[in-house]
């Protein structure tokens, strides 16, 4: 008997055999399930924008139309792994086959909703047909099969709200997972950005801590903040700018009469925000860093050159069941739900 | 009066003004103490290893000399701050002033030999000469002046052991420890990399874990490897290169029954060791990164790619007392204090 496929899909790299799927230059894309894996029937691809505008580009200097780049891309990789840029995206369709041995067998059946939660980096993918590209949403309908490995995430598509709306929660699920695991009653949070993920962590951040919390949140956009205010969950917003250290310092220590937070949450998607973050920490408190132009470097060199030693955390895209913990939010605050259709649909 | 300056800096930031000196483009290096601040008469530098890696790349790329870079960076910024890497390192030298409302007034006196505990990224810094550049040590000979805030973290070097094996040990003190705050008895630990953060933090686990503990060590050199085994705290050093994350993941499931590793600590000084060190940690584990190489999304979206729950921590550099803490793992294991003096003089 020969190796069970491995969970990480190990068993489907070509080139290189054994590498991670993701660093792979191409992948098996057999379109049948292995004992544990699931086989799913793509409904539409929703492409990276960074590699989507240089698909545009290629279209525009060499005439080869995105829909055939994408096609002859996914024929030639066995992945939708954009070759200059690298990037992916992610995917949504329905359940075709679930292997006997994936760990979600029994919960998943044929015809079940679901979207990937990975990348389509990582991602065997063969296409039968590419019916629709729209250029001004990056999403492209087609028909086709993709591989999930053991242990790739997917996420049930709801029933209750849109797809759009699902899709954008599941992205930022991480962050209100991680505060809901990580915050006490009774403690000070600070959340840095309102943005999607800003929004879900202050609705986790406010059942976490309860009424004798005390949650604060700081957002330099005037729009964003005034929408964070209107859902309630903060005891304040405080319109400052967390690229300026000394600025945002002097306000939380207003807000908390010098005590600081005892949990610092980083959704910021500006750069330069590590320092402002680790000083409004408690010496022993923590902050855990979801904003992805994080720099490693200047969160560590940053705490140091503060004398703090504060706890540091990288924030973990996955925490399990992080998927429905966040589409469990939406349905206890319905205020938190128009307002995440508001942002997915772009208003 | 106008306005004292700013305990951790803030006055001698130039561009942009006001900002921590850390994310600072340039300091203003005026070698003279203000009242809460030391000046110190710069003996060595000792570069961080991810930095000096790159500056000899560059030599190699462009030919101009470490030396010459290492000039340049400081007459630009004020700092000797890597622009690529953006890390720094630490220097040593004796006390020339004492500010009257610096904490350690009365305590220290010109002369006092002492090491700054904080990085070079965010000390304010003028050379007058660079002597030698030690390639095999990362470490430059040089005259200068620095200037401490009230808050910069320094040490008085230790009588009992030469300066460079003193400053070799608190630029690194804050691996061993956390090891010795988060390792607990019994446990698993996964040290990747053996150079002197990976000794320091073998032993300490040594001492944390426990005779029931077991404890691993990854090294592609077989030099290291071999020094590693020497000192007899791991019960195996693996000769694999952390980059190659089917390689090690193969490997630390061998070494440890398929169980991976409950702490897994990451000293690395090369880039793309993130997804071999995630996989490696147990899903309810924890990994924290020192090597200053380390790539924040890769950490955060290789455990989302791969699923992997495990805590990530960024290393903070500070945790109160490593310094001592560090040069008392030397103290109670001479061999170690043997090699740390082998590895700081290059041999």
């Amino acid at each position: 008997m020969s190796a069970p496929p491995h969970p990480f899909g190990l068993h489907r790299s070509l080139d290189p055999p054994g590498a991670l799927p993701q660093t792979a230059r191409r992948l098996d894309a057999t379109p049948r399930a292995l004992e544990n894996e699931l086989a799913i029937e793509v409904r539409a691809l929703s492409i990276d924008s960074a590699s989507f505008r240089q698909l545009r580009e290629t279209e525009a200097s060499t005439g080869e139309a995105v829909r055939d780049q994408i096609a002859r891309i996914v024929r030639e990789r066995g992945k939708m792994q954009n070759p200059v840029t690298g990037s992916g995206g992610m995917l949504v369709g329905r359940v075709r086959e679930v292997g006997p041995r994936h760990p979600a067998a029994g919960r998943l059946a044929p015809g079940d909703p679901v979207a990937s939660l990975v990348s389509l980096t990582l991602t065997p993918l063969s296409l039968d047909e590419i019916r629709t590209v729209h250029l001004d949403t990056d999403r492209v309908e087609a028909s086709g099969t993709a591989i999930l490995f053991e242990r790739t995430l997917w996420a049930r598509l709801p029933g209750d709200f849109p797809e759009e709306v699902a899709l954008a929660v599941f992205d930022v699920a991480g962050a209100p997972a991680a505060v809901l695991r990580d915050a006490r009653p009774g403690q000070t949070v600070l959340v840095v950005g309102t943005g999607k993920a800003g929004l879900l962590s202050l609705a986790a951040a406010r059942e976490a801590v309860g009424a004798s919390g005390r949650i604060l949140a700081v957002e330099p956009s005037l729009r964003s903040a005034e929408r964070a205010r209107a859902l309630g969950f903060a005891d304040a917003v405080l319109s400052v700018d967390a690229r300026d250290a000394a600025a945002m310092l002097e306000a939380v220590q207003g807000a908390t009469e010098g005590r600081l937070a005892d949990l610092v949450v980083n959704v910021a998607n500006a750069a330069g925000t590590e320092a402002a973050t680790i000083l409004c920490a408690r010496d022993d408190g923590a902050v855990v860093f979801f904003g992805m132009a994080t720099s490693f470097s200047a969160a560590a060199l940053g705490a140091e050159g503060l004398a703090k030693p504060t706890r540091l955390s990288i924030g973990n895209g996955f925490v399990p069941g992080h998927d429905e913990t966040a589409l469990g939010l939406l349905r206890r605050h319905p205020a938190l739900a128009r307002a995440f259709g508001e942002l997915a649909s772009g208003r």
